[in-house]
């Protein structure tokens, strides 16, 4: 299963959407192309435009306003990362060089403001009142997710309760704003709305565990940025609070925090994970999500769309980047 | 002739503007009410928000609708304000430190972001397309701008024209969509859309060169920052342009950016300003625009709001912070 065949029965909108961030690229003064280009064409797997499409498919839908506020939500997501890498202070991702680190952080600020009003722009010319106010809820959790997570950052004191209720903001609120969308375009019945807005929630919670599994175990190569990045910028994820569960005397994570994020005390925890049922426990959490998002599509019309998001949903929490 | 006269017959609507920001200050989770009150607390004169009640009051209005577009215009300036000290490294802004000063650089980013999504939230309860459009598009306009800006910061071969497009986007751009903003909501015959737009556009105009005069000539303890502030971030403003004009061949500008922004060579320049006709010039060209702003209300019924308008043209232009 590649992402390619998952995404075949919407192939020819995910051109559109590709034509559509190539022309907005294009479209614009030169100083802003090269780094346009940077961030739209970076290779990104663009799930949450298949989202939009594939859950706008199921009912009546003008495949044009489909492709349209995909693209919004594909800019939308470029924007959220430009801001996020500049707060962070990443120096990569995907394996190139971030906004940030090659523009500056004066850059970064403005492209993602500019990106966001392209993207509630072309929300606008399709009209849709819900769809707006979807948009801008959105990023109102998101960014009010991110204060909280930078106001907490190097807090050691975080459960898993507080790890869930950030990833629900971070990434599964936009998630889940993307099927949703595409679900109000179609004029779907109001539980076929419910069901898509809960599958693109729960995907979204895999979607990010597994993200953050990945920042502990996974392939630097692949990922194209360094392990273990995550705890080294204060960000406590699902890994390093089920090793605070696994050590409550001897707390690794207030250690390292309290040591000033020292190299060899960082490699330290990274072993602690890999050498424990952490990873284990993680994946199998990530699952269960995965299995709930699926089960959300047990009452919609069996067909193409609706396969496609099944293995969408099996195919996230098996990737390896 | 004040502020407070002058905002007199909108002074009910400017205290529901108010009492709307302090209970978004204060309804929002504790980490962020300390940062939202520095910033919407922060004594600014709410000019964009006077703009869209007193555009709005000349027509049939809904005057609720009206205070909700001033807030979320408050909200919408204060997010670029935000960004700009951030973009800037600016440390003051009326007398006070900035975001980024004081709770760094990421948590400037994501207030701002968070102002923006309010905004348009706020935008989208009221459900009026063409005012959901212009936000959108100023947002664009300003960005972009901004991001040229950055882009050509220390190139000191830029012209008068390259200065007025660049405070069109940046500050005329929102002066003119709070304005039409106002007058789209009061269903204002079209004339009078236009001639609100262009009022809020000349006096943006006006404005800004006023604030870059400011910047040469205005006493460091009544603007609450440093004199000389556009110059050291590389920003070159009308004065600094003129000054150019008048020494084609030893271009102070030229060899200040070359030295590196030496304080002495800054000192010097701005000596060189003061001590020439080119304040005068400038406040000439500024009495010019905002002239022009008043007589773009020559076909609007003469009332108190029209009177107030023209008087804050007046005042704009004479102000000292």
């Amino acid at each position: 299963m590649t992402i390619t065949s998952i995404y075949q029965p919407i192939e020819q909108s995910l051109a559109m959407v590709e034509e559509n961030l190539r022309t907005f690229t294009r479209a614009n003064l030169p100083w802003m192309t090269e780094p346009l280009k940077h961030v739209l064409e970076g290779g990104g797997k663009r799930i949450r435009p298949a989202l939009t499409l594939l859950a706008g498919k199921f009912y009546r839908h003008n495949p044009e306003q489909l492709v349209t506020i995909a693209t919004a939500f594909e800019l939308f997501h470029t924007a959220t990362l430009v801001h996020d890498d500049a707060v962070d202070d990443s120096a990569m991702r995907r394996g190139r060089p971030t906004v940030n680190s090659r523009w500056g952080d004066g850059i970064a600020v403005l492209l993602g403001d500019y990106l966001f009003s392209n993207s509630a722009y072309l929300v606008y010319t399709v009209g849709n009142l819900r769809v707006i106010k979807l948009f801008s809820e959105t990023l109102i959790i998101i960014s009010s997710g991110q204060l909280r997570q930078l106001f907490s950052a190097y807090d050691w004191r975080q459960t898993q309760q507080d790890y869930y209720e950030q990833i629900s903001s971070k990434t599964a609120s936009l998630f889940a704003a993307a099927t949703q969308a595409g679900a109000l375009l179609s004029e779907a019945p109001e539980e076929a709305v419910q069901a898509l807005y809960t599958y693109g929630r729960d995907l979204g919670m895999a979607f990010q565990i597994v993200d953050d599994i990945l920042d502990f175990v996974g392939d630097e190569e692949e990922m194209g940025k360094p392990v273990g990045s995550d705890l080294l910028e204060g960000t406590i994820t699902l890994p390093a609070i089920l090793l605070m569960e696994n050590y409550p005397q001897d707390n690794p994570i207030k250690e390292l925090f309290q040591k000033g994020r020292d190299r060899n005390e960082m490699q330290r925890v990274i072993e602690m994970v890999r050498n424990s049922s952490i990873v284990e426990e993680c994946y199998r959490i990530a699952a269960d999500f995965s299995a709930r998002s699926c089960r959300a599509l047990d009452g919609l019309p069996d067909n193409a769309y609706r396969r496609s998001l099944l293995d969408l949903a099996h195919y996230l929490i098996e990737r390896r980047r």
